[in-house]
């Protein structure tokens, strides 16, 4: 049995590295926390992209990227690949975020359990809308956009999330960015534009059901 | 000017082609009906990926999975283009979806234009809460879950979309498994269990914020 130093996680140069990589860390990490909850500390490249469908060797380049995880004879330590994951991704820390549009789909991303369990809480919630401005949805309570600019910077948050309507999302994207905020995740279906120091993501949910029905397809012509 | 006959799109080998093309594939497609819609027609493999922040080979090489699309001098013409994608990715129909749990993530789901938009008809909603049958939300009448294998081979469905508690996920697949269902999409923060012929995307909404955080902690790191 080896004991061999791990090597330190060197900060990857994020430009280098492929956004699909990234996303599968966040698949590894998954995985690697619902193994350790069913009492498994230590999983080979083999058995852990197995259970993604992924090659050993997809594990191996991919986890290469950011440094010497694995072990001789053992293979992944569960719980010292989860630190080194998160360290990588940035959520070993707890990001307080802020939610903007409390429709439907804020409403249900406030009540989603799987953020605060990743190290994401949300902690401020915001509409324009005065017959929500003073409720509590999931035991936050609503505020005046007109007050984001202060919470943002009182409450040090880093994050935001835009439910709103389409309409809306720039405006309220152009008053995260004067917040001083350092990305935007934008489920509202439209394109925003922010200035190259701010990171976005655009989330789509129709490229879900898009990724389904190619498979469908192609398993239906190739029977 | 080249007229060159475009080539016919060849059904794709599904498991020779990367996830991480198909999850282009969409981003591609949407960057088109964007441009489409502001009065673009045609557009270079560098001008498409300088939109969204790939090289132009990556981009040649993901369609070239497909069919060579190209027209020399001209760029991919983009009604054309989006027609061969929508037909790869399995669009170029409707595909009648059915939401299964009408709490805030369903409600918000089925209040989501992009899926119609982009070819997918939510045609049925289920719930088992005898205070949501009945009732109708964006225009679909909710029904109760005991009739959702008749509605499922009366109305064709294929595919279908979990919006229910962790803990109902299971049985709520096992149901649209036995009424035949192609495909699921699954929002309950849970993995479920399906037979290898049917298909299923589990959807993760935790995973958006850690790609946002990977990216604000190494431009930081950088800078």
């Amino acid at each position: 049995m080896s004991h061999r130093k791990q090597k330190r996680v060197e900060p990857p140069d994020a430009g280098s590295v492929p956004r699909a990589v990234v996303n599968r860390l966040s698949l590894y990490l998954r995985e690697l926390q619902h193994l350790v909850a069913d009492g498994t500390h230590t999983i080979s490249s083999g058995g852990l992209g197995e259970r993604l469908n992924f090659t050993d060797a997809q594990v191996r380049k991919d986890l290469a990227y950011f440094g010497h995880f694995g072990y001789p004879g053992i293979g992944y330590r569960a719980d010292e690949l989860i630190g080194a994951i998160r360290k990588i991704l940035g959520t070993d820390r707890v990001w307080p975020v802020a939610m903007i549009g409390i429709g439907n789909l804020g409403r249900a991303l406030l009540g989603y359990k799987g953020f605060s369990r990743q190290g994401f809480e949300i902690v401020a919630a915001f509409d324009t809308d005065p017959t929500k401005v003073g409720i509590v949805v999931e035991g936050i309570q609503v505020r005046d956009i007109a007050t984001l600019a202060d919470d943002v910077r009182q409450q040090h948050i880093r994050l935001g999330m835009i439910a709103v309507p389409a309409t809306a999302a720039q405006a309220v994207a152009d008053l995260l960015v004067g917040a001083g905020i350092d990305g935007i995740v934008n489920f509202a279906p439209v394109t925003i534009a922010l200035p190259p120091h701010v990171s976005q993501l655009g989330v789509d949910l129709a490229i879900e059901l898009e990724q389904i029905s190619f498979d469908v397809v192609n398993r239906l012509r190739t029977r």
